[in-house]
C-alpha cells in the first residue's frame, strides 16, 4: 500500500509531498487511514524550527481522526473494547513510556522525559515512518492509546479533541474544585481559548468571560460563554472594571491564560480575586520574561500559578466527550479545509490568522 | 406587626395557627416577610418526633425565601452587598457557631455541635418566636447567613435551594474530580434525587443514570438526565446490567444515595465500579443496620464510602446558581401549592408521596 | 545455574522443594538471588486455597529482596538509574498492563484488572518459572518495577515494604490532609499495624493510638506510639473513653483498620470524631458481614469511609524509605527467620500467631 | 490595673514606654498577663511604616504567650476546653470576620479583607488600647481564637508558633501531597526558613535542604536537616548540582521561598523538578519585579507556584504541636532576651541580623 505525505524536509521551507509505501508492520502496530488532521498553531512554529524537539525529515500533525485499515495483532481501545478494521479512532498524541518515575511515581506522565509526539519529534527517517497526520495513513505504535469514537459525526470536528482539547481539560482539571459559582475568564480565543470556555460552561461554571481580539472569534464566543470583553473596544481598565462588576467587586475565581501571549498574564493577575487560580496554558514556546511582582502578584492575594504543560490520557477521553457533546459549536470552529497537497496554505492560513481552526481532509 | 404561623405544640398532633406581635428585634437581627416556603420530607418526620433534635413548641420550615421588612442596624450578605428592606433573599437554614474545633480547625462548619437550624432545633418559645418558615414572617438572627436573590424569579422555586439543593450541592463537591467523562448513577427522585442529578448534569457528567419507582417522577426526571431507570419494571439484576453496559462494563464512577433507604446501598455497592466513589446523602433519619461485607463491598474494589451531613454555605450559593438557571426544571418539581392554614394538608400530601415537591405560598 | 525453590503443588498440602534450571531469559528479564523474603500472613490464605486469584502449582512469596545476578538486556530502576549485576535491588510485588483504564485514565493502576502478583497469581508451570520469592532466585519480567536499595541494611528487614509497608503507604497515603496535630488509631498491632503506626509517626501525626491484643507487640509498639491499648485489659467501652480523653472528647481524626477483622468496624465507628475519615486496610479475604447503621455510623458524623487495596509504585518506594529511616524499629520486628527448606515451619509459626514477622533467609 | 507598653507614636521613631489603665472590659474579651512576646523581622519593616496596613499609635508585638487574669464572662478554647485565670495561652494574631465571602463561602479566612491583626493594624488610641504584645498585658476580643498551651515549657520559645511557625504550618499544608520520600529545598534560614525545614522533617519529608548565608544559621540547621548549603561557600550552580545529586538528577519536588526576597525564586525555578510545587512564604514585603520566563520556569515543566499568605486557625494549632514536641530545637533559636523596656534594642538586634529570634521577657 502507498500512502502520500506532506513532508518537511528543511525547516523554513515548504512541505513536500512524498509517497511511502506499508506493507508489513511489526506486531501491535494499528495502522491508520486518515480522515482528518488538524492543523495547530504550533505547526507554524515546528515548520519553522522554532520548537526545540523536532527533527527533520518530518511528517507534522499532531491532531488526527482515522479509520482503521489493519491491526497487526491484537489491541484494545481505552475502554478494553476491542478495535477492528474500519473502526473510527482518535488516539494520544503523545506516546510515554510508562516506566519513569513520572510515569510511575508521580503519576504524572504528560510529564515523562521519554515523551513521544507524533508530528512534533518523531521522524519520518524512522521505520515505518508515517508518524504524522499530514498524511494519508498514520502508523501507530503498539504503546499508542487509542479511543473508538462515533461515525455519526464529522471527522473533521474532533480533531480538535487531540490537542488544544486534550490541554484545555487538562486546565480545567488542575482547578480540582466545583465550578459551580464561580467566575472564570478566559484570555484568548482561539481553539484553545475557546475549547477552555466550552468545558468551563459544560462543567458548570456560573460566569465564563472570554477576552479576545478578533471580533468574528468573539462574535463566535457570545454564543455560549456569558461575557465576551473585546481588547480592542475596552481598554485594560474597563475590562478589570466589567469583571469586578460582575464578581461584586473581587475579580475573577479562576483565569486562564490562552492567548499564546507571557504579557497576558500582566492583565490577569489584576483579575483574579484573592484565593484565585491563575492556569497558564497558552505559552507553548519562549518568550521574553515579564516582570513579576512577587509581593502584589502572588503573596498578599494568595494566589496559585500553575503551568499547563501538554495532556494525558484522561484529558483526551474528557476532550472528546465535550466534542461530541457539542457539536455545533465545534462545526463552527472549523474556517477552513484543505486537501492534503494543499497543507502549505493551510499552514500559511493560521499563521496569518484567517483561520480559527484549520484542518486537512481526505476524500 | 402581627404575623401567623402554624406551630407544632404536641409531637403527632396538627399544627395550629397562633398569631405572634413582633415589634422591636434587638441589634443585627433581620425581619423578613415569607413569600414561599418549602415542606421538606423531614417535616414529616419531625412532626412526628421521630428527629431527636427538636423540641416543642416550634415553628416547622427550614426552607423559605422572603422580602425583607426591616433591618435592625446594618448587615450584608454573603457577597458583601448591602441588605435593604425590599430585597429578596434566602438564607442558610442552619446557623453555626463559627467558634468550635469544626468551624474552625477542621474547617467543616456543617459538623459544628453547636448548629442551630430553623424550623428543626429551634423553639419558637424562645424570643422573637419566628424561627419557622410555616409563617408569615421569620426573624433572622445576626448570624444568619443572607444572599439576596433576583425578583425575576417565582420564589416558590427557590426553596428547594435553601435544603435539598444545598445538600445536594455538598454531595456533588465531596467528588474533588471532574464529572466530564464519567457515569453517574442517582438512586432515588424525589426533591434530593432530582437536584443532585440536575445539578451533575449541569456540572458536565456525561452520563447520569437515576434509578426510581414512581412513573411520574421517572418521566419528569427523563428531561435531563441520560437514563432513567424503573425499580418496578426492571429487576436489580437487569438494572445493574443497564449500568455496566453503558460503562464499558465497568460500573458507574460515582453512586449517589438520594432515596432515603439504606438499603439501597446494597444495590449501589453492586453498580459501582473499582475505585468508585460512593455518597450517602438521603438517609436522614435513623434506621436498620444493612449488612456490609467489607471486603467485596468495599476493599476488593477500593470503594470510597462517604455519609453527607447537611450543607455549607458554600452549597447554598451553589445551588441558587443551579435552580436560577435552570427554572423551567425546577419550575416542574413544584406539583403542589398550599395557604399557610393548610399547612397540615402540605405535609399529608408530602407523607402519602402525592407530592414531588409541595410549598407554602402567601399572598 | 540451578535454584532451589518451595512449591506448593496443591492447596493443603506442605510446600515441596523442587529445582529449577535457569539458563538464558528472553529479552529485558532480570535474574535476581534472594537475599530475604517475607512470610505475610496472607500466604497462610493462599496455601489453603481462600484467596480465589492462585492458581498451582505455584511458589509462594510476594515479599523479596534480592542481589541482581544478570540483566538480559538493559534495564533502569524507578529513579532512572543503570541497574548492574551485583545491585541489590527491591521490586513491586504487582505487574499492572499500564493499557487499561484504570492504568491510564483513572490513575489507580493497583485496580488494573490484569494486574499480576509474583508469589500470588502467578504459576510456576509457565516459563521461566521462578515467580515467587519463596526461592533461591526470582525471574522479573520486564515489566517488573524495581527500585535499588542500599547495601549496609539487613535484607530480611525490608521485605516488609514490599507488602504490608507498601499497603500501609497506601493507607496513609489516602488521607491527603497534614496529619499534624491529629490523632489517628490503629487497629491491629502485625506487620501491616505497626507500619502503619510507625509511618504515621513518622509522617507527623501528633498522636497514634493502637488498639491490640498481643502484650508483645503492643509492648513493642509502645517504643514508638503514643498510647497502646489492650484489648485483653481494657473493655471497648474503656478504649473509647481513652479515646476520647485523649481528643477533648472528639474522636480520632483517623482510624486505620489493620487487624484484619471486618468487625473490628463496629467499635471504629465509634472511636472517629465527626467528619473523620476510616481506612480499612487490613480485611484481605471475604468475611461475614458487618451491621452498618447508614445514618449513625456515616451520615450524621460525615464519615469517609475508604477501602485500601494492595498497593501502587510510589508507595513502594515510601514504604522503603521508612523502613530505611528507622531500622531498629524494623530489626524488631523480625521475630523469626527460617532457611528455605523449613518454609512450612515458617507458615506454620505466622499461623499460629508466634511470630510478628518471620522471613526467609538465604546464605 | 496598670500595664506599661511599649508605643510606637510615629514611624521612624524609637517606641516610647506608656502605662495603660485597665479596670472593667467588655463581655467576651480576656485580659492576659505577658508571658513572651517575638520581636518579628516584620516588626522592623512596620516601626518604618514600610506596612501598608499599620496605622499609629500603636503597640508593636504579633506574637504572644500569656497567663489569664479574667475573662469577662465565660470563653473556650479552639478545642472547647474552659479558660481560666492563670491558663497559659497562645492566640491567633489574626481576627477575621467569619461572615464575609472569604470566611464562609471560600473557605479562606485567612484572606479576610476585615482581617484585624494584633501589633500590625489595631492602633491602640482605639479602647481598650492593649492591642500589642510589647506590652505587659494584652486585651483580647472577644472573638479571638485562644489555644491552652502546657506550662512545662519556656513561653519564650513558643511566640515563634503564633506568626513564623503559623506561616510555615500553611506552608506545608498548601502541599496537599505526603512528604515521604520527597526531597524539599528551604531557602532561607531565619525563623520562617527553620520552622518550615522542622516541620518538613517532623512531617516526613525525605531529604530537606536548606539554602542559607549565616555560617551559625546553618550549622544550627544542621542538627535537624539532611543537608545545609552555604550561600558565601558554594556558587549557585554549585548548589544547583548538589539538589539534582541528591533527586537521580530530577530537581527537587518542592521548593520554599523563607529567604524573603523575590529573587530567590530565580535560583528556586532552576532547582525544582519538572511537576514540583513552589511555595512563596517569605515575601511579606513590596520589592522590585523578578524577570519571570513564563515558558521555561512555568510551563515547560508543568510547575504550581502559590503564594501564602499569613495563616488560618488550624496553622497555629499545627504550629504549636511542632515546637511543644521539639523544644530544644526551638530553645536554641532564641538567641536574645530583652525586657520590655528595651524594646528598641531588640529592634535593632532583628534589624541587623545579630539575632536569630529575639524575644521580650517578663518577670
Amino acid at each position: 500500500m502507498r500512502f502520500a505525505a506532506m513532508v518537511l524536509e528543511k525547516f523554513n521551507k515548504p512541505l513536500e509531498l512524498k509517497q511511502f509505501e506499508i506493507n508489513d508492520l511489526p506486531q501491535g502496530y494499528v495502522l491508520v487511514r486518515t480522515l482528518a488532521s488538524g492543523v495547530c498553531g504550533s505547526d507554524v512554529h515546528i515548520a519553522k524550527g522554532e520548537d526545540p524537539r523536532t527533527p527533520v525529515p518530518i511528517i507534522l500533525g499532531h491532531e488526527g481522526v482515522g479509520e482503521v485499515i489493519k491491526i497487526f495483532g491484537e489491541k484494545k481501545d481505552l475502554n478494553g473494547e476491542p478495535i477492528e478494521p474500519g473502526d473510527w479512532i482518535i488516539w494520544n498524541r503523545g506516546v510515554v513510556c510508562r516506566k519513569c518515575f513520572w510515569c510511575t511515581v508521580a503519576k504524572q506522565p504528560h510529564l515523562c522525559p521519554n515523551r513521544k509526539v507524533y508530528g512534533i519529534n518523531m521522524s519520518c527517517k524512522d521505520h515505518p515512518h508515517l508518524f504524522g497526520c499530514y498524511a494519508e495513513a498514520v502508523t501507530l505504535l503498539p504503546e499508542v492509546e487509542i479511543l473508538k469514537i462515533p461515525k455519526n459525526i464529522d471527522p473533521a470536528i474532533l480533531v480538535i479533541a487531540a490537542c488544544s482539547g486534550a490541554t484545555a481539560m487538562h486546565t480545567l482539571d488542575s482547578i480540582q474544585e466545583s465550578l459551580t459559582d464561580k467566575t472564570i475568564v478566559v484570555q484568548g480565543v482561539g481553539p484553545l481559548g475557546i475549547f477552555c470556555a466550552v468545558a468551563a460552561k459544560t462543567m458548570g461554571a456560573s460566569r465564563v468571560v472570554v477576552i479576545g481580539g478578533s471580533p468574528e472569534r468573539l462574535s463566535l464566543a457570545k454564543d455560549f460563554v456569558d461575557v465576551a470583553l473585546s481588547r480592542r473596544e475596552l481598554s485594560e481598565e474597563e475590562r478589570r472594571k466589567k469583571v469586578l462588576q460582575l464578581t461584586h467587586g473581587r475579580g475573577a475565581d479562576i483565569v486562564i491564560e490562552a492567548a499564546g501571549d507571557s504579557n497576558a498574564l500582566l492583565e490577569g493577575l489584576n483579575l483574579i480575586r484573592r484565593g484565585g487560580i491563575y492556569l497558564i496554558a497558552g505559552v507553548a514556546v519562549p518568550q521574553k520574561p515579564i516582570p513579576l511582582s512577587v509581593y502584589e502578584h502572588l503573596v498578599v492575594k494568595g494566589i496559585t500559578l500553575h503551568g499547563v504543560w501538554v495532556s494525558d490520557t484522561e484529558h483526551l477521553v474528557q476532550a472528546v466527550h465535550i466534542v461530541t457533546s457539542h457539536p455545533k459549536v465545534f462545526e463552527n470552529l472549523i474556517t477552513h479545509r484543505f486537501k492534503l497537497d494543499r497543507a502549505n496554505e493551510a499552514l500559511k492560513c493560521v499563521e496569518e490568522r484567517k483561520a480559527l481552526k484549520a484542518t486537512i481532509c481526505f476524500d
